[in-house]
C-alpha cells in the first residue's frame, strides 16, 4: 500500500462504507456497467492484472474503457473528450509504474476515468458523479491509487515535487508521474513548479498531454511553441537520437574524448535548438503517440530510469472513439446526461450564464468601452455571443486567473471597461489580484462569479459556497448575489457603469420558480412579510436558496398563524443601515445562507445586528465543512438547507423553548 | 497628462495636500536633501528637463542620485541594493520613452527611487517611508508618473499587456515599458502574463533586469537558463545580428528572394537557438549592460520601434555605487537605517522571526520529518540557522508562494512534517493553495505567517491585516496569533505535531514589554479583571495590540472604579466553547483588532454571542480599510488602535448613554 497517505486505507474504507449506505439508499440511482462476459475489463481488478495482459488484449481493453466511458458519461454526464484520448497512456502508465507505490497525480483530475476503471472501481463506475457514488475527479479518499483530491488546474506538478522532493529526501523507492494538459501550461502554478524541478524533481517524469487544447481553444504563446514542436517532429526526434548518443562520451578520458566533449558542447549549444522545458532544465522526449501503448511504453521505460525530472511530449487525440467528439470535442469536454446515438443538443432554456452573457453583449452594444476577459470558461460562462460580436474586446487568457484578474485591472486603468468572469471556485486564486491589483488601485472594476453556491455533480473542489467568505474582507468591495435573471441584468448594469469594486456571483442553471409577489424591494434588498400582525422573527438569506426560505417561512406562518418577516439580499455586502431598523422590529434573526458560515454574510449579518441593536438573538444556517458532489436536493437536504429543514429549524428557533 | 489614470492628477494633489499637512504636523520628521548648488540633480524637475541633459550631465546625474539613495536609505530605511543598480536604465527608459504618456510600470514597484526622483519627488525624497512622506513604493496615489500602486511581485506584466492592449484598442500613441526583476521570473503570474504577449502586448517593451539574484540568491532553472545566456553574451549578439539581416527580406518578392525566405527558416529553426522567451513569442534583445545609459537608450530606441512584444535583457550591479553593498547585496536589499560610514550591522535582539527561525531548527533536531519552505524570504523569517543546519531539509522556492504552498502539501503527503512560512501580506496569494491543496486534503500543514499586523514603514500593499479575515473561512483551519514569544514557540511546537492545519501569525520585531502577571491562561485563551468587582464588559483582544489594550483598561479602571474582564485570545479561530461563559458574564463586549474588520476575529465574536448568548451588545475597534506607511505609533493612533484612543472608546461603550 502506498506509503504517500495518512489513514488513506482507513479514509479508503470509510468512503466505501459511507458510499455503499448512502448508494443503497437512493435506489433510483442505481445503475451498473452492461456485463461484459469474456471482456477483457472485467478481469482487471487492479493494475497488477493489467501487467499480466498480452498485447492483443490491451488494444481490446482500451476500446472497452472508452465503451464504459461513453455509455456512463451519457447517462450521468462528466468530461468526456479528454478522458477518450487518454485511455492508452494511463494503461502504460500503470504497465510501467509500480502504482500505487509508485504516485501518479493527475492535473485538474478530470482525465482520470480510465484511471478509476482500471485501479478497481470499475463495477462502481455507474455510480460515477451521483449521490454516493464515485467522484469524477480523481480523490484520495476513494482510493490508495489517488494521491490527491484533485479539481483546480496547476496544482499537480507542485504536489508531484513535493512528493518527488520526500521521496528523495527519505530514500524510498517511489518515483512520481503527473500528467497535466496543455491547458494547464498556461497556468502559472505549473511554471513556478517546471523552475524548480531542476532541483527537486530527480524522481519525477511529467507527462504533458498535448490535444490541442485546453477546456476551449487553447491561447497564448506556449500554444504556438507546442505547435512548432508538433510540426518538427522529426527534428526532435533526431535531436533526441544526437542528445543520445553525446551522454555515451564518458567525462574524463583520453584527449580524444576532451576533444569530442568540446565538440558536443559546441554542437549542443549552437546547432541543438532548446525548447520551453530544456531552458528550464528539465529533460525533454518528446513527439510521441499517446494513443500508442507500444511507443508509449518505451519512452516511459526511458524516463523511469531517469535521475533527473524528464517531461515526455505525447500527442492524443480528444474524444477519440466516440465520432462527435472527436469532430467538436470542446462541446464534449464537459457535458450533463445525453443521449449517445443522438449527441448533445443545444440547451435553449435561459440560464444566469446565458442571462450574464446576453445582457453583457448588450451592454457592449452602448458602451464601446465594455471589453470581456475570461480564463478558458467562454463557452461554460455564457461569452460565446459576446465574442462573436465583438473579438476585440473579448480576451481569453487561458487557465490563468490571476492573470484575467490583472490583466483586466491594467484595461480598466487604460481607460476601459473590462468585465471579467470566471467560476466562483476558480475565483479561489485571485485574492491577491482582487485586492492588490484592482482594490488598491481604487479602479472601475467586475468580477462576475458563475457556479456560485452548491455545484452538484463535480463536488468537492467545485463548490462555489467560499467566494464571499473570502472576498468580503477586501476593502471597497460590493457583493450581489441576484437571485433572478432581472436582479442579475439589474446587477450587471449598474456595476459595469460604476466607479467601485463589485462582484455579482450567481448559480448555474435557471432561476427558481415561485411566487414572488410579495416582495418589496428596498434598495439593496426585498422584504415580505409571511401572515398579517407582528413578526417574531427575521428571515435573512440570499440567492437561489431564497426559494426553499420562502417556501419553509410560509409553511411555518400557515401551520403556526405566526409571523416572520421574509428578507431576501441582492447586495450581500455591505449591509445597508436601513436594515437595521428591519432587523429591530423582530428582535430574533434567523439568517439561511447557503455558503460557508464562517465569514459569510449570515455572521456579518449577526454582527451588524450585535453592534447596532445588541439584544438580538440569532440563529445562522449556513455550511460548516467541505461537501461532496451529488444531486442538488440532496445536498440541500444533507446540509439542512431544503425547505422542510429550514421549517424545522425555524420552527425551533422561533417557538423551541430557550 | 497621462490618460491612463482616472482622476490621477486630483488625487495627486490631494495626496500633496494631506502629506503637507501631516508632514508638518511632525516635525520631528522633517529630513531634507543637502544643497547641492550647480548639481544636475538641482535641475531635473521632470523627465522632460532630463532629455536635454548631454552625455556628461548624465553620469554626474547617475552619481548624484545613488548619492541620494544612499543618504536617505540610510537615514530613514529602504530598499537599497537593486535601487543603485537600476540608475542609469530608468535614466535611459524616461529619456527614451515619452513618459507619462507612455506608461512605466515597476515590478514589485521597490526599485523606483530613482524614477521618483527624476519625476518631481527629489525635494521629497528625505521624506521616504515616512509618516505622510513619499512611499518606498511606486503609488498611484502620489503621480501620475507611477502607472499603478505596486508591493507583490509577479503582477507588472498583466498590468503593462492590460495597458498595451487598451492602448491597441483604443489606438492612442501610448507605449507601455515594464521593468520586471529576474527574480519576479520565478513567480508563476509572470509566465501567465508573458504566454499572452504574443497577442496582447504588440505596444509593449519589456525589461528584464537581471542582477543574478531575486532578494536573497535566485533559485531555479529560469536561474540558469538566464546564467547561460550570460555566459554566452557573444554568440546571442551574433544571433541578434542574423535575425536582424533575416527581416530585411521582404516577405513577397523574387523566386530567389523566395529561395532566400526558405534558407531563413531554416536556419531559424535549426542554427538558432530560442530561449525561453523566444519560445513564448516574445522578441528577445540581450544581453546589454544596463549600467550603461548610451547602450541601452540605443536598445531602447530599437524596442520602441516595434510591433511585437519585445524583451530587453539587461544586466544590473545590484549595490552600484557602495561598496558594501556590492560587496553583500542580499544584505542590502532591505535594511533598516544604518550609519552609512559604519554599513548595517548585525541585530542581536530577538524577535519573533528569530524566534521561529530557533524554534524551528530546535524542533528539527529532535524530528527528522520536519522541513522548511520559503519563497525567498529565507533572512526576512529567520531561517538562516535552519537552512545552515538543515540544508537538505530547506526548499527556498522562489518568489512562488503559491508553489510554496502546494509543494508543502506534497511534502506533507510524503509524509514529512512541512513549516511553511512567508510574510503576511504575500500570503494572499495562496488562498487556493492552502484551501484545495492542503485542507481538501486533510493532510497535517503549518503555514506561519510574519509580518502580521500594520506594516509601518512599507505601507499599503504590504499591510498584515488581512489573513484572518481571508483563511478563516477555509474549513478546519485553525489560527493563532501569538503576543510573547513563548506563545509563539507553543504554538509552533503544537502545530507542527498536529494533524490539522495551522496558521500561526505574528508581527515584526519584538514582544511588547509589560506586565502579564494578571492574565491567566484558559485554554486558548488568556484572562484577568483590570480590578475587583463584577466586570461591567469584557474585553477581548489578541496579538500585538494586547499590550495597548492592556494599558487602556488598565487606566480605565484606575479613573473609573469599574473593572474589565480583558480577554487575550492566542488561537483566535476557531473560538472555544468555553469563551460563551466567560463573555456572559459580562453583558458587553468591545473587541479591539489590529486587523480588517470584515470577516475578522471581532465579527466571528460577535456573532459567536449572538447565537449562543443574544442580548450581548458588541463594540468592534478594528480597521476599515487600506493603511498608508507610517511610523507604528502613529499609524495605531490614527487607526484608534492607540491606549487612549482605546481607553477613551472603552469609557464611551462602558459609561456613555445609549
Amino acid at each position: 500500500m502506498s506509503s504517500c497517505k495518512q489513514g488513506g486505507e482507513k479514509a479508503a474504507e470509510k468512503f466505501q462504507e459511507k458510499s455503499q449506505e448512502k448508494f443503497q439508499e437512493k435506489s433510483e440511482n442505481k445503475s451498473e456497467n452492461k456485463s461484459r462476459k469474456n471482456s477483457v475489463i472485467e478481469k482487471v481488478r487492479s493494475p497488477a492484472d493489467l501487467r499480466l495482459l498480452k498485447d492483443e488484449e490491451l488494444k481490446a481493453l482500451a476500446e472497452e474503457i472508452r465503451e464504459t466511458i461513453i455509455e456512463t458519461v451519457g447517462t450521468n454526464g462528466g468530461h468526456l473528450a479528454s478522458n477518450l484520448g487518454i485511455v492508452e497512456t494511463v494503461i502504460a502508465v500503470h504497465r510501467v509504474f509500480d502504482t500505487p507505490k509508485d504516485a501518479l497525480i493527475f492535473d485538474v483530475g478530470h482525465q482520470c476515468y480510465a484511471h478509476k476503471i482500471l485501479t478497481g472501481r470499475y463495477e462502481k463506475f455507474g455510480t460515477l458523479r451521483r449521490d454516493g457514488g464515485i467522484s469524477g475527479f480523481v480523490n484520495a479518499e476513494e482510493s490508495d491509487y489517488d494521491v490527491f483530491t484533485e479539481g483546480h488546474s496547476g496544482a499537480s506538478l507542485s504536489q508531484a515535487l513535493g512528493l518527488s522532493a520526500s521521496s528523495e529526501l527519505t530514500s524510498d523507492e517511489k518515483r512520481v508521474i503527473a500528467i497535466v494538459g496543455d491547458g494547464s501550461f498556461t497556468n502559472g502554478m505549473i511554471f513556478e513548479a517546471l523552475n524548480n524541478c531542476v532541483a527537486g524533481g530527480k524522481k519525477l517524469t511529467i507527462i504533458l498531454n498535448d490535444n490541442e487544447m485546453s477546456i476551449s481553444k487553447n491561447v497564448g504563446g506556449l500554444s504556438e511553441h507546442l505547435t512548432n514542436i508538433r510540426t518538427s517532429k522529426k527534428y526532435f526526434a533526431i535531436k533526441h537520437g544526437i542528445k543520445k548518443n553525446f551522454a555515451k562520451i564518458p567525462l574524463i578520458g583520453s584527449s580524444l574524448q576532451n576533444f569530442m566533449r568540446k565538440i558536443r558542447d559546441f554542437i549542443k549549444r549552437v546547432l541543438v535548438s532548446y525548447n520551453l522545458f530544456e531552458c528550464l532544465g528539465v529533460d525533454y522526449i518528446g513527439l510521441v503517440d499517446g494513443n500508442d501503448i507500444t511507443k508509449i511504453e518505451t519512452v516511459l521505460e526511458e524516463a523511469k530510469t531517469k535521475s533527473v525530472c524528464t517531461l515526455v511530449h505525447i500527442h492524443t487525440q480528444k474524444g477519440k472513439g466516440y465520432a462527435p467528439a472527436e469532430r467538436n470535442p470542446e462541446k464534449y469536454h464537459s457535458v450533463s446526461p445525453f443521449d449517445i446515438s443522438l449527441g448533445v443538443e443545444e440547451s435553449r432554456g435561459k440560464t444566469f450564464s446565458s442571462v450574464f452573457g446576453e445582457t453583457l453583449r448588450a451592454l457592449a452594444e452602448k458602451n464601446e468601452k465594455i471589453c470581456a476577459v475570461t480564463a478558458a470558461m467562454e463557452e461554460g460562462c455564457g461569452l460565446l455571443p459576446f465574442k462573436e460580436q465583438f473579438p476585440d474586446r473579448f480576451f481569453d487568457v487561458g487557465i490563468a486567473e490571476e492573470h484575467a484578474v490583472t490583466f483586466s485591472a491594467g484595461l480598466s486603468r487604460g481607460g476601459l471597461s473590462p468585465v471579467c468572469v470566471m467560476y466562483s471556485t476558480f475565483s479561489q486564486r485571485v485574492y491577491d489580484q482582487l485586492h492588490h491589483d484592482a482594490a488598491v488601485q481604487k479602479i472601475p472594476f467586475v468580477l462576475c462569479l458563475d457556479r456560485a453556491g452548491v455545484v452538484e455533480g463535480d463536488g468537492v473542489t467545485h463548490q462555489g459556497i467560499f467566494d464571499v467568505s473570502e472576498f468580503a474582507g477586501i476593502p471597497g468591495v460590493r457583493i450581489y448575489s441576484p437571485e433572478t435573471f432581472g436582479e442579475l441584468e439589474g446587477a450587471l448594469t449598474y456595476a459595469a457603469g460604476d466607479a467601485g469594486l463589485s462582484i455579482i456571483r450567481y448559480p448555474k442553471g435557471a432561476e427558481g420558480a415561485y411566487d414572488r409577489s410579495l416582495f418589496c424591494r428596498r434598495g439593496g434588498y426585498c422584504v415580505m412579510k409571511t401572515a398579517p400582525g407582528k413578526c417574531a422573527a427575521s428571515v435573512v438569506t440570499y440567492g437561489r436558496i431564497t426559494k426553499n426560505v420562502y417556501e419553509a417561512a410560509m409553511s411555518f406562518s400557515k401551520k403556526t398563524g405566526i409571523a416572520v418577516k421574509l428578507i431576501k439580499l441582492v447586495k450581500i455586502f455591505p449591509l445597508e443601515e436601513s436594515l437595521a431598523g428591519e432587523l429591530s422590529e423582530c428582535g430574533k434573526m434567523f439568517f439561511v445562507e447557503e455558503g460557508i458560515k464562517s465569514g459569510g454574510a449570515g455572521e456579518k449579518a449577526a454582527s451588524f445586528a450585535a453592534e447596532r441593536l445588541g439584544g438580538v438573538k440569532v440563529r445562522i444556517r449556513a455550511i460548516e465543512g467541505f461537501v461532496p458532489h451529488g444531486a442538488l436536493e440532496s445536498l440541500f437536504s444533507d446540509l439542512g438547507l431544503s425547505a422542510d429543514k429550514i421549517e424545522k429549524e425555524l420552527y425551533d428557533f422561533v417557538c423551541g423553548g430557550e
